[in-house]
């Protein structure tokens, strides 16, 4: 069994507005190489951000009393403290210079996975600049994975990837924050081993798995390339592939001993 | 550019005393394929620590008084939790039938990483059989690397893989927990992004990233297959590969909020 991740090549700056499907289309092309049936795609959740316009600007945030407080408290623009607030649920964990939030999506992320490298505007004037995740990354996905089924007759899977710091361990690593078109977490509870003995590795992490393996072709911050192609990958349970998205990854807060 | 992930076919059961690089090259053969230079091995925990005879069988361990107390706490075999103990330096969180732990090799993991499915002893006779982490995973990764060395003349990449849970997110990854040959965590401190910006995401966790997508191939427990190789993998840094191993890609206690 063989997996093929191919790191898309001569993907553009992508600007607000832009067709993300069209772009890998035609990076796939100058590849001498298209999309085929069951190919997941995995894509940097920066250009899909950059698509939808989820730029703002600090000069245009005004930082309420909390934000103004925290701000001060670990020291950190309140403004950015602002942004970090109104994409949020609640504050996870917060020190000097850090602020770690259950985002409204249900992701546990640091800045409420809020970029503010290799973005710019128009005029290079970018200090303030800031990128914030997808409105809806699911849908994201999923809206490649539609296009994808209209324009070729073709099923594929995709991955919208970011990369995260993670508890008690060095480094990021790609995870997935959208996912479509297959089954984001494998359930084998229930299941026995070659032995007979009930399974205790009863959950894969599939979609978390591809992100991470994508992300390597990516570098840091996407700065090899925004889109990795896997070929090869069989999803378990290729039916139950209804919306669910990336919501089976996240765990309930109240299943959680560490928030 | 392109990473192709190689499930290894034909790995027979491992037992005590095997010579694991041995099995992997009789693997590779039987698919017409063999070991080339700046490949990564990526290998099952489970086959290391069976080769390595970590076996140890619950009939033999006295649980003290810390695990009888603790397992009627959190309803657990005593014996298993004096067997957790014994390869712990502190308990980080419990809760009922789970015990998460500082493994002496500092790896946050529940029940310090011991398994008790897919393995069994010659009669059969296995209800109690428990396989405990290789002593040293990453001398472990070294004598592969250093085998391959050895043997073929070529500079190959070796990562010990082992399943496991996460805090924030559901189901299980595949993370490195021995390393030898390339470097685990990348760093791009200081480095600077295509507009001039300092580099948000700044360590990647490379070796982690690399067990992740090997796992795909494995499946749940090595079910599929307990050795992936890979292909393509440029590291960063190739001279840096002193004997490092996987201890980067542990945070330090006082460097983690989530302990």
């Amino acid at each position: 069994m063989k997996l093929t991740y191919i790191g898309v090549e001569n993907i553009p700056m992508v600007v607000p507005g832009d067709d993300v499907l069209a772009l890998i289309e035609k990076g796939l092309a100058s590849m001498g190489e298209s999309l085929q049936d069951d190919d997941v795609i995995v894509i940097a959740q920066k250009i899909i951000s950059k698509a939808e316009d989820r730029y703002v600007d600090l000069v245009n945030v005004t930082p309420g009393e909390e934000a103004l407080r925290l701000g001060e408290e670990i020291d950190k623009d309140p403004r950015k403290v602002q942004l970090i607030l109104d994409e949020s649920k609640e504050i996870v964990r917060k020190r000097i210079g850090a602020l770690i939030v259950e985002h409204r999506l249900g992701f546990v992320h640091a800045s409420a996975g809020i970029d503010q490298s290799n973005i710019t505007n128009e005029n290079g004037d970018d200090e303030d600049l800031c990128l914030l995740l997808p409105v809806d990354p699911d849908a994201s996905a999923r809206q490649i994975v539609e296009g994808v089924k209209q324009k070729h007759g073709l099923q594929v899977g995709v991955v919208i990837n970011d990369s995260l710091g993670r508890a008690w361990r060095m480094g990021q690593v790609g995870h997935a924050i959208g996912v479509a078109g297959f089954t984001a977490l494998e359930d084998y509870i229930g299941s026995y081993d070659i032995y007979g003995h009930e399974m205790q590795v009863s959950q894969v992490a599939a979609a978390d798995e591809i992100a991470a393996g994508a992300s390597l072709l990516m570098g840091p911050t996407d700065q090899m390339t925004p889109v990795v192609l896997i070929r090869g990958y069989r999803p378990r349970d290729p039916d139950d592939i209804e919306l669910k998205g990336v919501q089976p990854l996240i765990r309930p807060k109240d299943m959680d001993m560490f928030r």
